[in-house]
């Protein structure tokens, strides 16, 4: 048997590495029946016959676009023929209003049914087919909003049971995968439609790819990679400060709180302004930076002003405390 | 006195915040004659007129272009011409060979002499021209290498004697002042030239403007600002375990580093490797990922070659250690 061509051996490298780090049991493959995720769901299949693994896919209907029953029903097909089992095709609702968007909608909803199916057919994961690619095109977003080293950090490629093998491989290797295969995937018209952020950021990679180099997309995924590493630990290093220095984490003390370097600060202030009961769809960096100046610029100032009709002040005195709350009962 | 222009305000402002924070004594402004450093010139005169405080100018002629003695003579003339007293000039060498390349190579060159001019005239600060827009630039060329949270910072508002009162305001507003105030800047012919790389970075950043929104300077400049933070937090803590855990820092108590989070081991293990003699432009990511690994996927393995020829390697046991040292010496 010829040797496969090497974007397929990588697709195959990735998931057989992915599949080797998990338990025994059933794994799924998340699949649109796009370029990606057939591409996935074919590796998988091939690496799972020479195991003996259960892999079965789901495939999630949006109800966006006329047909999509159809285009699931296809892709349900596609999965069905490439041998897996069992193959499920879940109907979602996307919500209308959501902080972050209609696309932000549609993937929180993907995921849920995902998550849902894994754990209706006790699967040990569910297998999602975003490339480098897509990585890069994250981190891009993710710098239009300017947040910090969490939105640059891209997807992880683990978290609770969703994993994502194809991180790293690109896009360029999922269609060698099913041109090899002899796939023909579904190509989504959202894919070309420039009202969607991700087509943008697409369009904008391709710049500058030419205006810095071929590796921008391989340096903006190794970024992402070195990012969330940092914000993991500084995540926790809050997490921790918060637990052992607060009784309850609406009231902080402010001397100790001032003497933490300003990256774990705004991570314990953005913490107990959540706990507060701030929607953290609306809590930007500026209102945490507002509410660190009590702390590194305090001359007596009156309360912050946060979302969800709170507010951060400070009480008087060496004793003093941070206190976030509704208005009416900190002030 | 009908008030200035917003732009002129604003970029009033930000000298005479600057100005607030720095000691008693004279401030230099660096100088190129552009659009940026004119400006800063202008407004520093300008403010210090109110106060009584010495302000001159340092124009570096970096030798580069035919004629840049004269750019230079007439740079500092027009800052005399703006009241500045002392305005000198001072000729570098730049050097040829640099592991950054040859813009690094000029920047170094600069900083140099104008920290060299600062204290000989015993300067309090010297004030850099940089605006929002350069930093912008700055991140999408740190996002060019992928190589974590520093090279994302971007650059800061104070580090030693240089300061950078305008990453407040942008080059529209500096642009304003040289229109405002009668000033003719000198348009340095390699702002136009696509083979540097900040040149064609500044024509991507056009590009993303029009794909992710007119936000994304802003943005990319608050992401260095937050990414600063959080590099500053970390790499204080990984000094500080190294200081406290290892008698040398060539030495590392494996198990203890291992139960470290990733952010901080990688930086452990980096300073480590400088300490060792690792030159810091040849040490990447993956050399320390791959030193990481004898920490994370410990199986016995043999060294890892650093640059400099150096390796790391692990020592057997339960009382294993890292050692970073020459090959001869340390396998």
């Amino acid at each position: 048997m010829p040797s496969p061509p090497a974007a397929v051996a990588a697709c195959r490298l990735a998931a057989r590495r992915l599949l080797g780090e998990l338990p025994e049991g059933l794994v799924l493959v998340g699949c649109s029946g796009g370029t990606d995720s057939l591409a996935l769901a074919s590796v998988v299949a091939f690496e799972v016959d020479k195991t003996g693994r259960p892999a079965g896919a789901v495939v999630v209907d949006h109800g966006l676009q006329d047909g999509s029953a159809e285009v699931a029903d296809r892709a349900a097909a596609q999965c069905r023929g490439l041998g897996l089992d069992p193959v499920v095709v879940r109907r979602v609702e996307v919500a209308r209003e959501h902080p972050g968007g209609p696309e932000d909608a549609a993937r929180d909803a993907r995921h849920a049914a995902l998550v849902a199916e894994a754990e209706r057919l006790e699967a040990v994961a569910v297998l999602l087919a975003h490339t480098r690619d897509d990585q890069a095109e994250q981190v891009l977003l993710g710098l239009a909003r300017g947040s910090g080293a969490r939105s640059l950090a891209g997807m992880p490629p683990r978290r609770g049971l969703l994993a994502r093998p194809f991180l790293a491989v690109t896009r360029a290797d999922t269609a060698a995968v099913c041109a090899h295969d002899g796939l023909d995937p579904w190509q989504d018209p959202h894919n070309a439609d420039p009202a969607y952020a991700r087509v943008r950021a697409r369009g904008a990679m391709t710049v500058l790819e030419e205006a810095l180099g071929p590796g921008i997309r391989d340096a903006l995924a190794r970024s992402a990679d070195r990012l969330r590493a940092d914000a993991d630990a500084l995540d926790q290093l809050a997490a921790t400060w918060l637990a052992q220095q607060a009784e309850v984490p609406t009231s902080l003390p402010a001397h100790a709180l001032a003497s933490q370097p300003e990256a774990v600060r705004t991570r314990v202030l953005r913490l107990a302004a959540l706990a507060a009961g701030a929607p953290s769809g609306a809590l930007t960096a500026a209102h945490v930076l507002a509410t660190d100046r009590l702390l590194t610029h305090w001359r007596g100032q009156g309360p912050v002003s946060l979302p969800g009709h709170l507010v951060a002040a400070r009480t008087p005195g060496r004793a003093g405390r941070i206190m976030i709350g509704p208005a009416d009962r900190v002030e």
